[in-house]
């Protein structure tokens, strides 16, 4: 499957479908977008992207199709989806949350040809209108590979979202990216919601609003995602929100114990701890490595270290099949 | 005193002193610098602007001192530079808290010289070579006032101020500011120095980093402030940085009980009011006033008219003082 000829369908466009379908258009694919609603479609046809009126025809016949719709909609809407496409057809989602979806897949026998994913992006913006091209560009994406038929789809789907979307396709199996994801973004949520709760209670409330500078914007950027959407994510991840959240407040209440107690170098020693993960955010080297597989067999070892790579903070930054053999480009953290 | 005639001493050129002298210098009033550190001075001459090795000889004969210094430092830069300039020579400072160093004058007989001052303004950058002469450019910069002497003083540097910088002077008494600051800046470092700790001991550190997109960036942005800047900041602020930290929990504690309990009415309860606080920061219209006292007095009127302004999320943009009158220029967050 060349990635130029892919035949493909965006479900769902708002602020990720939107960008997902818009990418793909502008990329030169033949793509076609549903939503079901009929006021985004009307914008999309402005855009002058394809939409169908009705999701079976958006679908049919398509070589991929993106789930892209709320979290809630998912499982519905992959079984919807799946009854109106061929088998050999690749499905996917952007949903911020996979364990669920990846376990109501497997208990429908849709494993083989459903790999869940998850574009690391995102803003406090709603709806096609805040879509765009470039909003995906170079993100990181998770995509779950399985053993089996589903890594010939983790591949196709790999090799289309490093050449279209110029993606760090991060593999990783369900249950590390929900863990990873409720760190990374979940729980920042959560901190931004109590922060800004808190504001919003205080009699100096206006004073706050008109001292706040980045420590207070920063904090509480994602505050300002649509109520609803940032509720799905928290529930469809609750164990693992809650689990983070407690390490989390672990460091919280170690910090404002020292502080309660004007304990400055316990302070210094949590801070400086907290601004090693900080710069090692920004000041990450990589190596670079290729590594092959065979394309045949039960994938055991390839879907293995795929994960690995993930769990270690590495990407793949391209995939490559021929006859007998698949080789992953893989960037990984440098090992200092 | 016209601001461009001012003869001004910046004490302490980091990154926040720094910005200031080269604010001045650039604004083409007579300035000079001092630092402790040799290398600072070095690098501050390298820039063309004037300091001076001795501190002293910074300080001396000039109209108003800034200090920039450590917030450990400024009582003892305070007394310092107050036995080394004349009576009429205007004190301020740019310290994160202002409670403590407001009695610490006023214990010193210094209230009617020294302005407490503190502009929003920051990086997670430290010294002279992160300083620019645009950081704080527009800034909110609070300034306390008093009644007596120490108005005539208010009036001079908030007339510097709005001139000089563009700032947006904030008037508020020092307890209210050390609680607005508590919440909008001193809390948020406390919330992101959890997170970033909480991150650097997961397992799954590195996938973490590798998915942190814009939720973990922001809400981890300040744990890259240099630590002991951020502890001298919780130190001095420590009871309302504790009392707001607690404000905050409570909110925490309801987010959390809510999403353990798979609450998701009341969690997009807390979220829609947590999104108005946050869309309150980025859609506030205001409406002018200009406000004028009389030049004498005990200032009474004046001093409460602006504390209530600044504690209503007002500020000044101007000050102009005739033989009779002084008329402020005020913008006020307008009430629905």
């Amino acid at each position: 499957m060349t990635p130029e000829r892919v035949r493909a369908a965006v479900v769902g466009t708002g602020l990720i479908g939107g960008s997902v379908l818009l990418r793909l258009h502008a990329a030169g694919l033949d793509v076609t977008g549903w939503d079901p609603d009929e006021a985004t479609r009307g914008q999309a046809r402005l855009a002058g992207v394809p939409v169908s009126p009705r999701l079976v025809e958006a679908v049919a016949d398509r070589d991929v199709v993106f789930l892209c719709g709320p979290l809630p909609t998912l499982p519905a809407t992959l079984l919807e989806v799946a009854a109106a496409t061929r088998d050999d057809c690749l499905l996917t989602d952007v949903g911020s949350t996979k364990a669920e979806l990846a376990a109501f897949a497997r208990g429908h026998g849709l494993t083989g040809r459903f790999v869940p994913g998850h574009p690391m992006a995102g803003a406090d913006t709603a709806g096609l209108t805040a879509a765009s091209a470039a909003l995906l560009d170079g993100a990181a994406w998770v995509l779950c590979p399985s053993p089996g038929p589903a890594t010939e789809a983790f591949r196709r789907l790999a090799r289309l979202l490093t050449v279209v979307f110029d993606a760090r396709v991060v593999p990783m199996s369900p249950a590390d990216h929900d863990a990873a994801a409720a760190l990374a973004s979940h729980v920042p949520h959560l901190l931004a919601g109590a922060l800004a709760g808190a504001v919003r209670r205080s009699a100096l409330r206006e004073a706050v609003l008109s001292l706040a500078a980045g420590s207070f914007r920063d904090g509480t950027r994602v505050a300002g995602t649509p109520p609803q959407r940032t509720v799905n994510m928290l529930l469809g991840n609750r164990r693992e929100v809650l689990d983070s959240l407690t390490a989390v407040t672990a460091v919280l209440d170690e910090l404002a114990d020292a502080l309660r107690s004007a304990d400055g170098a316990t302070l210094t020693a949590r801070y400086a701890e907290a601004r090693a993960a900080r710069v090692a955010l920004a000041g990450r080297t990589y190596d670079e490595q290729v590594r092959s597989f065979p394309v045949d067999g039960d994938h055991a070892d390839e879907v293995a270290w795929l994960c690995g790579l993930g769990a270690s903070g590495g990407h793949l930054s391209g995939c490559g099949v021929d006859d007998t053999t698949v080789s992953y480009a893989a960037v990984l953290p440098h090992a200092d």
